[in-house]
């Protein structure tokens, strides 16, 4: 049974003997239980913002927020949620002042479980068995597949991409990673730089979108990009709907020039009522749940146990954001 | 790209010289390229089936046609397709005269494959989004679960058991082995005697059959075995439809008495048209695809290659059947 994290009001009780070296961490905008436990465990005290020397600040969706919040504290450091935090950018609330963090990297397991499933729903033709309302003995003409006969390339090799790589090891796929550098992804046959992309996608069965978005990848996968891609090959995205331009998707699918696109985010999203995508049967849409509030907080919850005592003793922090890179 | 043996009447070129060690093995009932170049690469002949001294079957579903082919043949060894042979017993064909291999344990990997779909489809909600025509910002209530947070039972450890253990180590499952013996599976984290099982079903947020059909797990998961299921818990099975006594099944999934469904194998099978398992939002079908007719071609040319390099040296051959317990 999954622990479910309650949002609630109520502060939990403190430990008991604060030390002087323990830091005040302030949650906001709402205060978490879960969280405020794994500050305590961490060695930290919740305080209120103007007494705290850092801020865990739980909503992912509201930089204007935090602006407000960061005018009445003295926090030298911000913890922020989720690890797509462009959004925390683009309102020009990350600055250099103090110390950002995000959860990059913690969230990386249950994308990559997600992208797993998405990838062998694509794979086992679930977008048409599930849909189904007969049986169908498809025999000979059966479009299914192993992994074991197919290449997945994951675009992407930070905490997503490397335990996804993880988890295709026992199911033989042949992996191929594509990054910034091309440094080797452990358990990928092999890894490519990003220029390498385009002429890597004829070799995939499966592209696996599980790269960051910034101004480097935003529309990445356009109309050009996506004639590269096989007519039975899916594409994947648990990263940014931004990672694709939509438009030339659609087309890609309406013509059936690829096999599929299986999508946890999308762009525009929330996909509006009505969107082309939803009418097609070569496509997936989940709405952004490859890592859900409840999973992501209790992910959340270990990586504040973790910087808080950092903190606590002056050692570096983990997931120290990078405002030149974006991420 | 996944390499799909072609079914043709067309026989391959025979391989040069043969020498008098050297079996003949019919191909029945049709010829098929991809066994033939596996005899020939094990050491064999293909040859006609009045001279053969063995036959591969590769209908899985025809044991009456066997019985007229093995009236016209001298052949001491079967090799039959596939693991659920119950049809070819059924029909009284299998004999004490010959020597019966079946493909047991080869198709492990590919309906293990299937299996984890299925677990991964019903973990993260695949049901509901496949079919879903517009966005669900589900938040807090989201019933999308992790593997890490959740107990797989596995009903039956041989070829699919084992390996979908394998598959899920790096999801970091709790996985529960049950079988006959209690014979400790590897990468289970426990394996219990099926006696155990009642006691066991409510720790499960997964369970999965992938045990033969015979006379002890005919109608295994009846009324009283569902009840000890827990509410959010899902029924896997890509064995065999006869797992499950099907009306019990309908009832506890219209009463939401368990989580859910997903059933690569029916009863009957095929579903019929209009069967309520087709209209409920807590299933999901697929048509029989665990181990498809392309996958398991190549598979089994793998197996045959390795028995007839067997049966030619005079050596123990692999997946002989055992008459008395029916598999």
């Amino acid at each position: 049974m999954p622990e479910l994290w309650v949002r609630t009001n109520a502060r939990g009780p403190r430990a008991a003997p604060v030390t002087p070296a323990s830091p005040g961490i302030a949650i906001a905008p709402v205060d978490d239980e879960g969280i405020g436990e794994s500050i305590r465990r961490g060695g930290g005290r919740v305080v209120a913002l103007h007494e705290a020397d850092a801020i865990v600040w739980i909503d992912p969706r509201s930089p204007e927020g935090l602006r407000d919040v960061l005018a009445r504290s003295p926090a030298r450091w911000v913890q922020l949620p989720f690890a797509g935090i462009e959004e925390f950018f683009a309102a020009g609330v990350v600055d250099k002042e103090r110390t950002w963090t995000c959860a990059k990297g913690v969230y990386g397991p249950a994308t990559a479980e997600h992208a797993l499933t998405l990838i062998l729903a694509a794979a086992r033709g679930l977008n048409r068995h599930v849909r189904a309302t007969r049986w169908h003995d498809e025999g000979l003409s059966a479009p299914e597949r192993r992994l074991a006969d197919a290449t997945v390339l994951i675009v992407g090799t930070g905490g997503i991409g490397s335990a996804l790589a993880d988890m295709l090891a026992p199911l033989q796929a042949r992996v191929i990673g594509v990054n910034r550098s091309g440094k080797p992804l452990l358990n990928a046959d092999r890894t490519a730089p990003i220029n390498e992309l385009s002429s890597l996608l004829p070799d995939a069965d499966f592209v696996v979108l599980a790269a960051p978005l910034t101004a480097e990848t935003s529309g990445l996968f356009d109309d050009l990009m996506l004639r590269r891609m096989r007519s039975d090959a899916w594409l994947i995205n648990v990263a940014r709907g931004g990672l694709v331009i939509t438009e030339a998707l659609v087309s890609a699918l309406e013509e059936r020039r690829i096999g599929g696109a299986a999508l946890d985010v999308t762009d525009p999203e929330p996909l509006p009522v009505g969107h082309p995508l939803w009418a097609l049967d070569n496509v997936i849409v989940t709405p952004h749940v490859a890592n859900t509030w409840a999973m992501g907080l209790r992910s959340l919850g270990e990586m504040v146990q973790d910087n808080v005592a950092r903190f606590a003793s002056g050692r570096e922090l983990k997931g120290v954001v990078d405002p030149d890179a974006g991420y």
